[in-house]
Protein backbone atom coordinates (compact mmCIF):
# COMPACT_ATOMS: atom_id res chain seq x y z
CA UNK A 1 0.00 0.00 0.00
CA UNK A 2 1.56 3.70 -1.11
CA UNK A 3 1.56 6.23 2.05
CA UNK A 4 -0.84 9.25 1.40
CA UNK A 5 1.00 12.06 1.05
CA UNK A 6 2.00 13.82 4.20
CA UNK A 7 -0.82 16.65 4.82
CA UNK A 8 0.65 20.09 6.53
CA UNK A 9 -2.14 22.77 8.10
CA UNK A 10 -1.11 25.61 8.32
CA UNK A 11 -2.66 28.58 9.61
CA UNK A 12 -1.49 32.23 12.07
CA UNK A 13 -3.25 34.86 14.05
CA UNK A 14 -1.94 38.33 11.78
CA UNK A 15 -4.34 37.22 8.95
CA UNK A 16 -3.69 35.22 5.47
CA UNK A 17 -2.30 38.21 3.89
CA UNK A 18 0.66 38.83 6.42
CA UNK A 19 3.94 38.32 5.27
CA UNK A 20 5.07 35.43 8.05
CA UNK A 21 2.47 33.11 6.79
CA UNK A 22 3.94 33.72 3.06
CA UNK A 23 7.38 32.52 4.09
CA UNK A 24 6.21 29.98 6.29
CA UNK A 25 4.15 28.25 3.07
CA UNK A 26 7.59 29.22 1.11
CA UNK A 27 9.73 27.53 3.86
CA UNK A 28 7.78 24.16 4.17
CA UNK A 29 7.49 23.22 0.35
CA UNK A 30 8.10 19.71 -0.64
CA UNK A 31 7.89 18.87 3.20
CA UNK A 32 3.98 17.60 2.02
CA UNK A 33 0.59 19.11 0.50
CA UNK A 34 0.35 22.58 2.28
CA UNK A 35 -2.90 23.79 2.81
CA UNK A 36 -3.18 27.17 4.58
CA UNK A 37 -6.20 28.17 6.32
CA UNK A 38 -5.69 31.34 8.29
CA UNK A 39 -8.15 34.25 10.03
CA UNK A 40 -9.13 36.80 6.69
CA UNK A 41 -7.83 39.28 9.02
CA UNK A 42 -5.47 40.11 12.17
CA UNK A 43 -6.55 38.40 15.08
CA UNK A 44 -4.17 39.49 17.47
CA UNK A 45 -4.43 38.74 21.48
CA UNK A 46 -6.93 36.58 21.10
CA UNK A 47 -5.98 33.76 23.05
CA UNK A 48 -7.59 30.44 22.55
CA UNK A 49 -11.05 31.79 21.38
CA UNK A 50 -13.40 30.12 18.99
CA UNK A 51 -16.67 31.20 17.67
CA UNK A 52 -20.17 30.42 18.69
CA UNK A 53 -22.60 32.84 18.08
CA UNK A 54 -21.67 33.47 14.19
CA UNK A 55 -21.38 31.52 11.24
CA UNK A 56 -18.23 30.83 9.79
CA UNK A 57 -17.23 31.44 6.43
CA UNK A 58 -14.30 29.88 4.06
CA UNK A 59 -12.56 32.30 1.09
CA UNK A 60 -10.54 31.20 -1.28
CA UNK A 61 -7.44 33.68 -1.49
CA UNK A 62 -4.87 34.15 -4.37
CA UNK A 63 -1.35 36.08 -3.73
CA UNK A 64 0.75 36.94 -5.93
CA UNK A 65 -1.43 35.72 -8.83
CA UNK A 66 -1.56 32.20 -7.48
CA UNK A 67 -4.07 30.12 -5.07
CA UNK A 68 -2.35 30.66 -1.89
CA UNK A 69 -5.42 29.34 0.64
CA UNK A 70 -8.46 29.61 2.94
CA UNK A 71 -9.50 32.68 4.72
CA UNK A 72 -11.97 32.15 7.84
CA UNK A 73 -13.96 35.35 9.37
CA UNK A 74 -12.65 33.92 12.38
CA UNK A 75 -9.90 32.99 15.01
CA UNK A 76 -6.61 30.85 14.62
CA UNK A 77 -8.36 27.91 16.99
CA UNK A 78 -11.68 28.41 14.23
CA UNK A 79 -9.05 27.94 11.47
CA UNK A 80 -7.24 24.87 13.01
CA UNK A 81 -11.15 23.32 13.66
CA UNK A 82 -12.62 23.98 9.81
CA UNK A 83 -9.68 23.29 8.56
CA UNK A 84 -8.88 20.04 10.04
CA UNK A 85 -12.51 19.01 9.91
CA UNK A 86 -14.38 20.53 6.61
CA UNK A 87 -11.66 22.13 3.94
CA UNK A 88 -9.50 19.23 4.68
CA UNK A 89 -10.79 15.60 4.26
CA UNK A 90 -8.37 13.59 6.99
CA UNK A 91 -7.06 15.12 9.90
CA UNK A 92 -3.73 17.00 8.89
CA UNK A 93 -0.25 15.55 9.64
CA UNK A 94 0.47 18.36 11.79
CA UNK A 95 -0.30 21.91 12.02
CA UNK A 96 1.79 24.57 11.85
CA UNK A 97 1.41 28.09 13.16
CA UNK A 98 3.08 31.09 12.36
CA UNK A 99 5.54 32.81 11.17
CA UNK A 100 4.28 35.74 14.05
CA UNK A 101 5.74 38.76 14.16
CA UNK A 102 6.25 39.51 17.65
CA UNK A 103 7.39 37.15 20.33
CA UNK A 104 5.25 34.37 22.19
CA UNK A 105 7.25 33.92 25.57
CA UNK A 106 6.78 33.62 29.40
CA UNK A 107 2.83 34.67 30.34
CA UNK A 108 1.92 36.01 26.82
CA UNK A 109 1.55 32.92 25.67
CA UNK A 110 -1.69 32.74 27.13
CA UNK A 111 -2.77 35.56 25.24
CA UNK A 112 -1.53 34.32 22.08
CA UNK A 113 -3.32 33.50 18.69
CA UNK A 114 -0.46 31.73 16.98
CA UNK A 115 0.07 29.05 20.34
CA UNK A 116 -3.80 29.05 20.52
CA UNK A 117 -3.55 27.83 16.80
CA UNK A 118 -1.09 25.36 18.03
CA UNK A 119 -3.10 23.90 20.87
CA UNK A 120 -6.05 23.27 19.19
CA UNK A 121 -4.17 21.46 17.00
CA UNK A 122 -3.14 18.82 19.71
CA UNK A 123 -6.63 19.42 21.20
CA UNK A 124 -7.40 17.40 17.98
CA UNK A 125 -4.19 15.10 18.18
CA UNK A 126 -2.57 16.19 15.50
CA UNK A 127 1.06 17.30 16.38
CA UNK A 128 1.62 21.04 16.14
CA UNK A 129 4.36 23.52 16.28
CA UNK A 130 3.99 27.41 16.60
CA UNK A 131 6.49 29.64 14.73
CA UNK A 132 7.44 33.16 16.20
CA UNK A 133 9.68 36.02 15.03
CA UNK A 134 11.11 38.48 17.91
CA UNK A 135 10.36 41.54 16.11
CA UNK A 136 6.59 43.38 15.84
CA UNK A 137 8.55 45.19 12.61
CA UNK A 138 11.68 43.73 11.51
CA UNK A 139 11.27 41.52 8.15
CA UNK A 140 14.01 39.24 8.80
CA UNK A 141 12.31 35.53 8.12
CA UNK A 142 15.42 33.87 6.63
CA UNK A 143 16.88 32.47 9.41
CA UNK A 144 13.11 31.65 10.88
CA UNK A 145 12.18 29.95 7.37
CA UNK A 146 15.06 27.25 8.05
CA UNK A 147 14.22 26.95 11.61
CA UNK A 148 10.58 26.44 10.81
CA UNK A 149 11.57 23.96 7.80
CA UNK A 150 13.92 21.98 10.98
CA UNK A 151 11.33 21.56 13.51
CA UNK A 152 8.43 20.69 11.08
CA UNK A 153 10.53 17.96 9.42
CA UNK A 154 11.46 16.88 12.66
CA UNK A 155 8.50 16.57 14.16
CA UNK A 156 6.60 14.91 11.22
CA UNK A 157 10.05 12.01 11.29
CA UNK A 158 9.78 11.89 15.19
CA UNK A 159 6.08 12.70 16.83
CA UNK A 160 5.56 14.81 19.98
CA UNK A 161 4.17 13.18 23.00
CA UNK A 162 0.36 13.43 23.35
CA UNK A 163 -1.14 16.92 24.24
CA UNK A 164 2.17 18.56 23.58
CA UNK A 165 2.95 21.45 21.32
CA UNK A 166 6.29 23.12 20.10
CA UNK A 167 6.73 26.51 20.99
CA UNK A 168 9.69 28.19 18.97
CA UNK A 169 10.84 31.79 19.03
CA UNK A 170 13.22 33.15 16.81
CA UNK A 171 15.38 35.96 17.26
CA UNK A 172 15.10 38.93 14.14
CA UNK A 173 18.79 39.13 12.99
CA UNK A 174 20.74 37.52 10.27
CA UNK A 175 21.75 33.58 10.42
CA UNK A 176 25.43 34.96 11.09
CA UNK A 177 24.02 36.60 14.43
CA UNK A 178 22.29 33.87 15.58
CA UNK A 179 24.16 32.39 18.48
CA UNK A 180 22.23 28.83 19.03
CA UNK A 181 19.56 26.65 19.36
CA UNK A 182 18.25 25.99 23.01
CA UNK A 183 15.64 23.82 24.70
CA UNK A 184 13.93 26.40 27.04
CA UNK A 185 10.84 26.20 29.35
CA UNK A 186 8.19 28.91 29.32
CA UNK A 187 9.04 31.68 31.82
CA UNK A 188 7.38 34.10 34.01
CA UNK A 189 7.83 37.32 31.47
CA UNK A 190 4.67 39.26 31.10
CA UNK A 191 3.26 43.14 30.23
CA UNK A 192 3.25 45.43 32.67
CA UNK A 193 -0.09 47.41 31.59
CA UNK A 194 -1.19 50.88 31.72
CA UNK A 195 -4.45 52.13 30.40
CA UNK A 196 -4.15 55.64 28.15
CA UNK A 197 -7.15 57.60 28.94
CA UNK A 198 -8.91 59.67 26.51
CA UNK A 199 -11.37 62.07 25.38
CA UNK A 200 -13.43 61.47 21.86
CA UNK A 201 -14.63 64.36 20.23
CA UNK A 202 -18.15 64.10 21.80
CA UNK A 203 -15.84 64.40 25.59
CA UNK A 204 -17.25 61.01 25.80
CA UNK A 205 -13.60 59.17 27.87
CA UNK A 206 -11.73 56.10 26.33
CA UNK A 207 -8.83 53.80 27.23
CA UNK A 208 -6.35 52.31 25.46
CA UNK A 209 -4.85 49.57 26.61
CA UNK A 210 -0.56 49.75 26.69
CA UNK A 211 1.59 48.60 28.33
CA UNK A 212 5.66 47.34 28.48
CA UNK A 213 7.43 43.76 28.37
CA UNK A 214 8.79 43.13 31.17
CA UNK A 215 11.95 40.07 32.15
CA UNK A 216 11.09 38.26 35.33
CA UNK A 217 13.48 35.66 34.55
CA UNK A 218 17.51 35.26 34.85
CA UNK A 219 17.97 31.61 34.15
CA UNK A 220 19.92 30.17 31.54
CA UNK A 221 16.76 27.81 30.41
CA UNK A 222 14.18 30.37 29.98
CA UNK A 223 12.32 31.65 26.83
CA UNK A 224 12.56 34.61 27.17
CA UNK A 225 16.16 34.59 28.50
CA UNK A 226 17.60 32.86 25.20
CA UNK A 227 16.01 34.94 23.21
CA UNK A 228 17.63 38.11 24.25
CA UNK A 229 20.51 36.20 23.65
CA UNK A 230 20.22 35.97 19.71
CA UNK A 231 19.39 32.19 20.04
CA UNK A 232 16.26 30.14 19.22
CA UNK A 233 14.12 28.85 21.64
CA UNK A 234 12.33 25.75 21.70
CA UNK A 235 9.93 24.88 24.29
CA UNK A 236 7.39 21.74 24.52
CA UNK A 237 4.16 23.39 25.82
CA UNK A 238 1.31 21.38 27.26
CA UNK A 239 -2.09 22.14 28.36
CA UNK A 240 -2.11 19.97 32.21
CA UNK A 241 -2.98 23.66 33.94
CA UNK A 242 -3.57 21.46 37.45
CA UNK A 243 -1.13 22.52 40.19
CA UNK A 244 -0.38 19.53 41.31
CA UNK A 245 1.78 21.11 44.46
CA UNK A 246 -1.32 23.13 45.86
CA UNK A 247 -3.37 20.34 45.08
CA UNK A 248 -2.09 17.71 47.96
CA UNK A 249 -2.05 20.87 49.84
CA UNK A 250 -5.62 21.76 49.09
CA UNK A 251 -6.65 18.31 50.31
CA UNK A 252 -6.16 18.85 53.53
CA UNK A 253 -6.94 22.70 54.23
CA UNK A 254 -9.60 24.73 54.76
CA UNK A 255 -10.86 24.81 50.77
CA UNK A 256 -11.17 20.94 51.18
CA UNK A 257 -14.09 18.52 51.74
CA UNK B 1 -3.58 51.59 61.70
CA UNK B 2 -6.80 50.82 60.55
CA UNK B 3 -6.97 48.11 58.18
CA UNK B 4 -8.25 48.80 54.82
CA UNK B 5 -11.48 47.80 53.77
CA UNK B 6 -11.27 44.22 51.90
CA UNK B 7 -11.69 45.11 47.92
CA UNK B 8 -13.21 42.22 45.99
CA UNK B 9 -13.48 42.89 41.91
CA UNK B 10 -16.45 40.50 40.07
CA UNK B 11 -16.66 40.02 37.23
CA UNK B 12 -17.77 37.37 34.49
CA UNK B 13 -18.52 36.55 30.79
CA UNK B 14 -21.98 35.66 30.51
CA UNK B 15 -22.37 39.91 30.48
CA UNK B 16 -23.26 41.93 33.11
CA UNK B 17 -27.12 41.66 32.63
CA UNK B 18 -26.29 38.02 33.18
CA UNK B 19 -28.48 35.78 36.29
CA UNK B 20 -25.22 34.78 37.45
CA UNK B 21 -23.10 37.76 38.15
CA UNK B 22 -26.00 39.42 40.50
CA UNK B 23 -26.55 36.06 42.10
CA UNK B 24 -22.54 36.45 42.88
CA UNK B 25 -22.83 39.99 44.05
CA UNK B 26 -25.47 38.93 46.60
CA UNK B 27 -23.85 35.93 47.65
CA UNK B 28 -20.20 38.18 48.72
CA UNK B 29 -22.42 40.61 50.07
CA UNK B 30 -20.62 41.73 53.55
CA UNK B 31 -17.23 40.17 52.68
CA UNK B 32 -16.01 43.68 51.47
CA UNK B 33 -16.17 46.50 49.15
CA UNK B 34 -17.96 44.99 46.07
CA UNK B 35 -17.18 45.99 42.06
CA UNK B 36 -18.44 44.60 39.44
CA UNK B 37 -16.71 44.82 36.23
CA UNK B 38 -18.21 42.98 33.68
CA UNK B 39 -18.58 42.74 29.66
CA UNK B 40 -21.54 44.78 28.43
CA UNK B 41 -22.16 41.41 26.22
CA UNK B 42 -21.60 37.90 26.50
CA UNK B 43 -18.35 36.79 25.50
CA UNK B 44 -18.47 33.29 26.30
CA UNK B 45 -15.65 31.32 24.46
CA UNK B 46 -13.08 34.05 24.20
CA UNK B 47 -10.47 32.36 25.59
CA UNK B 48 -7.84 34.68 27.39
CA UNK B 49 -8.54 37.56 24.36
CA UNK B 50 -7.49 41.02 25.02
CA UNK B 51 -8.43 44.09 23.22
CA UNK B 52 -5.83 45.83 21.54
CA UNK B 53 -6.75 47.29 18.43
CA UNK B 54 -9.88 48.87 19.92
CA UNK B 55 -10.52 51.71 22.61
CA UNK B 56 -12.30 50.09 25.62
CA UNK B 57 -15.26 52.40 26.84
CA UNK B 58 -16.65 51.83 30.81
CA UNK B 59 -20.55 52.36 31.41
CA UNK B 60 -22.14 52.38 34.70
CA UNK B 61 -24.98 49.89 34.92
CA UNK B 62 -28.28 49.92 36.96
CA UNK B 63 -30.08 46.79 37.94
CA UNK B 64 -33.28 46.36 39.82
CA UNK B 65 -33.19 50.18 39.97
CA UNK B 66 -30.10 50.84 41.64
CA UNK B 67 -26.23 51.22 40.90
CA UNK B 68 -24.63 47.42 40.06
CA UNK B 69 -21.73 47.98 38.22
CA UNK B 70 -19.19 49.13 35.52
CA UNK B 71 -19.56 47.21 31.66
CA UNK B 72 -16.93 47.27 29.72
CA UNK B 73 -17.22 46.90 25.89
CA UNK B 74 -14.22 44.31 26.08
CA UNK B 75 -13.61 40.69 26.75
CA UNK B 76 -13.46 38.93 30.55
CA UNK B 77 -9.61 40.04 30.94
CA UNK B 78 -10.12 43.29 30.01
CA UNK B 79 -12.60 43.51 32.58
CA UNK B 80 -9.97 42.79 34.87
CA UNK B 81 -7.33 45.11 33.83
CA UNK B 82 -9.02 48.03 33.38
CA UNK B 83 -11.07 47.21 36.47
CA UNK B 84 -7.60 46.45 38.90
CA UNK B 85 -6.25 49.44 37.01
CA UNK B 86 -8.39 52.39 36.46
CA UNK B 87 -11.79 51.85 37.99
CA UNK B 88 -10.32 51.17 41.31
CA UNK B 89 -7.92 53.45 42.87
CA UNK B 90 -6.01 50.00 44.52
CA UNK B 91 -5.75 45.99 43.23
CA UNK B 92 -8.83 44.54 44.51
CA UNK B 93 -7.94 41.73 47.70
CA UNK B 94 -9.65 39.08 45.32
CA UNK B 95 -11.10 38.50 41.33
CA UNK B 96 -13.98 36.51 41.42
CA UNK B 97 -15.47 35.35 38.20
CA UNK B 98 -19.17 33.99 37.55
CA UNK B 99 -21.18 32.51 38.35
CA UNK B 100 -21.11 31.03 34.88
CA UNK B 101 -23.60 29.08 33.15
CA UNK B 102 -22.57 25.82 32.37
CA UNK B 103 -19.63 23.99 33.63
CA UNK B 104 -15.55 24.80 33.10
CA UNK B 105 -13.90 22.23 33.03
CA UNK B 106 -11.41 19.56 31.07
CA UNK B 107 -9.54 21.24 28.46
CA UNK B 108 -12.26 23.48 27.95
CA UNK B 109 -11.26 25.29 30.49
CA UNK B 110 -8.85 26.98 28.12
CA UNK B 111 -11.49 28.63 25.85
CA UNK B 112 -13.58 29.99 28.55
CA UNK B 113 -14.00 33.59 29.80
CA UNK B 114 -14.86 32.99 32.99
CA UNK B 115 -11.32 30.98 33.82
CA UNK B 116 -9.69 33.76 31.84
CA UNK B 117 -10.67 36.79 34.09
CA UNK B 118 -9.36 34.70 37.00
CA UNK B 119 -6.19 33.55 35.06
CA UNK B 120 -6.30 37.60 34.25
CA UNK B 121 -6.05 37.86 38.26
CA UNK B 122 -3.18 36.14 38.90
CA UNK B 123 -1.20 37.67 36.10
CA UNK B 124 -1.72 40.82 38.26
CA UNK B 125 -0.50 38.79 41.28
CA UNK B 126 -4.16 38.86 42.65
CA UNK B 127 -5.57 35.82 44.01
CA UNK B 128 -8.67 34.43 41.93
CA UNK B 129 -10.99 32.50 41.70
CA UNK B 130 -14.03 31.31 39.19
CA UNK B 131 -17.23 29.51 39.89
CA UNK B 132 -19.19 27.52 37.44
CA UNK B 133 -22.95 26.15 37.25
CA UNK B 134 -22.67 22.83 35.40
CA UNK B 135 -25.82 23.96 33.37
CA UNK B 136 -26.66 26.05 30.82
CA UNK B 137 -29.81 26.43 31.71
CA UNK B 138 -31.33 25.59 35.05
CA UNK B 139 -30.99 28.01 37.40
CA UNK B 140 -29.99 26.66 40.90
CA UNK B 141 -28.24 29.28 41.67
CA UNK B 142 -28.57 28.63 45.94
CA UNK B 143 -26.02 26.10 46.56
CA UNK B 144 -23.48 27.70 44.33
CA UNK B 145 -24.22 31.07 46.16
CA UNK B 146 -23.07 29.41 49.04
CA UNK B 147 -19.81 27.57 47.79
CA UNK B 148 -19.06 31.04 46.25
CA UNK B 149 -18.99 32.83 49.31
CA UNK B 150 -16.87 29.68 51.43
CA UNK B 151 -14.02 29.85 48.84
CA UNK B 152 -14.44 33.41 48.46
CA UNK B 153 -13.75 33.87 52.08
CA UNK B 154 -11.09 31.20 52.65
CA UNK B 155 -9.05 32.21 49.89
CA UNK B 156 -9.07 36.05 51.46
CA UNK B 157 -8.34 34.25 54.93
CA UNK B 158 -5.37 31.80 53.48
CA UNK B 159 -4.64 33.05 50.45
CA UNK B 160 -3.67 31.11 47.01
CA UNK B 161 0.29 30.26 45.67
CA UNK B 162 1.54 32.86 43.64
CA UNK B 163 0.11 32.49 39.67
CA UNK B 164 -2.51 29.58 40.97
CA UNK B 165 -6.36 30.30 40.72
CA UNK B 166 -9.47 28.29 42.25
CA UNK B 167 -11.63 26.59 39.34
CA UNK B 168 -15.19 25.68 41.09
CA UNK B 169 -17.74 23.67 39.57
CA UNK B 170 -20.62 22.82 41.21
CA UNK B 171 -23.94 20.77 40.04
CA UNK B 172 -26.88 22.56 38.67
CA UNK B 173 -28.93 20.86 41.86
CA UNK B 174 -30.42 21.54 44.74
CA UNK B 175 -28.11 21.54 48.18
CA UNK B 176 -30.03 18.15 49.55
CA UNK B 177 -28.52 16.52 46.25
CA UNK B 178 -25.04 17.53 46.51
CA UNK B 179 -23.20 14.48 47.38
CA UNK B 180 -20.17 16.55 48.42
CA UNK B 181 -17.14 18.88 48.08
CA UNK B 182 -13.90 17.26 46.35
CA UNK B 183 -10.40 18.71 45.20
CA UNK B 184 -10.04 17.77 41.48
CA UNK B 185 -7.40 18.37 38.83
CA UNK B 186 -7.98 19.19 35.28
CA UNK B 187 -9.23 16.36 33.05
CA UNK B 188 -9.12 15.49 29.51
CA UNK B 189 -12.50 16.15 28.80
CA UNK B 190 -13.38 18.20 25.55
CA UNK B 191 -15.69 18.84 22.92
CA UNK B 192 -16.03 16.31 19.82
CA UNK B 193 -16.87 19.15 17.39
CA UNK B 194 -18.50 18.86 14.13
CA UNK B 195 -19.59 21.54 11.52
CA UNK B 196 -22.89 21.77 10.19
CA UNK B 197 -22.36 23.51 6.53
CA UNK B 198 -25.89 25.56 5.54
CA UNK B 199 -26.40 28.08 2.44
CA UNK B 200 -27.81 31.06 3.02
CA UNK B 201 -30.60 32.86 0.95
CA UNK B 202 -27.96 33.86 -1.11
CA UNK B 203 -26.17 30.64 -2.09
CA UNK B 204 -23.55 31.03 -0.07
CA UNK B 205 -22.40 28.55 1.93
CA UNK B 206 -21.82 28.84 5.67
CA UNK B 207 -20.99 27.16 9.08
CA UNK B 208 -21.88 26.56 12.67
CA UNK B 209 -19.68 25.06 15.21
CA UNK B 210 -21.62 22.42 16.54
CA UNK B 211 -20.01 19.47 18.89
CA UNK B 212 -20.86 17.53 22.13
CA UNK B 213 -19.09 17.34 25.13
CA UNK B 214 -17.00 13.93 25.57
CA UNK B 215 -16.28 12.98 29.13
CA UNK B 216 -12.51 10.79 28.67
CA UNK B 217 -11.59 9.86 32.57
CA UNK B 218 -12.53 8.08 34.61
CA UNK B 219 -10.78 8.43 37.81
CA UNK B 220 -12.37 9.81 41.09
CA UNK B 221 -9.96 13.02 41.32
CA UNK B 222 -11.22 14.13 37.85
CA UNK B 223 -13.32 17.44 37.55
CA UNK B 224 -15.78 15.78 35.15
CA UNK B 225 -16.09 12.89 37.26
CA UNK B 226 -16.41 14.67 40.00
CA UNK B 227 -19.86 16.72 39.10
CA UNK B 228 -21.28 14.33 37.05
CA UNK B 229 -21.50 12.29 40.57
CA UNK B 230 -23.43 15.81 42.11
CA UNK B 231 -20.11 16.80 43.68
CA UNK B 232 -18.93 20.13 43.65
CA UNK B 233 -15.24 20.48 41.88
CA UNK B 234 -12.46 22.58 43.34
CA UNK B 235 -9.25 22.40 41.08
CA UNK B 236 -5.77 24.61 41.48
CA UNK B 237 -5.00 25.78 38.02
CA UNK B 238 -1.76 27.71 37.29
CA UNK B 239 0.08 28.18 34.17
CA UNK B 240 3.10 26.93 33.93
CA UNK B 241 2.47 25.32 30.22
CA UNK B 242 5.65 23.83 30.15
CA UNK B 243 5.85 19.84 29.63
CA UNK B 244 9.20 19.26 31.71
CA UNK B 245 8.88 15.68 31.58
CA UNK B 246 9.34 15.91 27.54
CA UNK B 247 11.88 18.99 27.92
CA UNK B 248 14.42 16.57 29.36
CA UNK B 249 13.82 14.14 26.47
CA UNK B 250 13.84 17.05 24.19
CA UNK B 251 17.50 18.19 25.35
CA UNK B 252 19.11 15.08 24.18
CA UNK B 253 16.81 14.82 20.78
CA UNK B 254 16.88 15.55 17.15
CA UNK B 255 15.30 19.08 18.27
CA UNK B 256 17.71 19.92 20.88
CA UNK B 257 20.82 21.97 19.92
Amino acid sequence: MSKKQTSILITNDDGIYAEGIYHLKKALQGLGKITVVAPLVEKSAVGHAITLSDPLRVMEIDRYGEFFGYAVNGTPADCVKIGGRCILEDKPDIVVSGINQGSNTGMNIIYSGTVSAAAEGIIMNIPSVAISLTSYTKKEFAYSRKIARRVTSEVLNHGLPDGTLINVNVPAVKEKEIEGVVVTRQGKGRFEEAFDRREDPNKRTYYWLTGKRMLLDNDEDVDDVVIHKNMVSITPIHYDLTNYRFLEELKTGKLGP
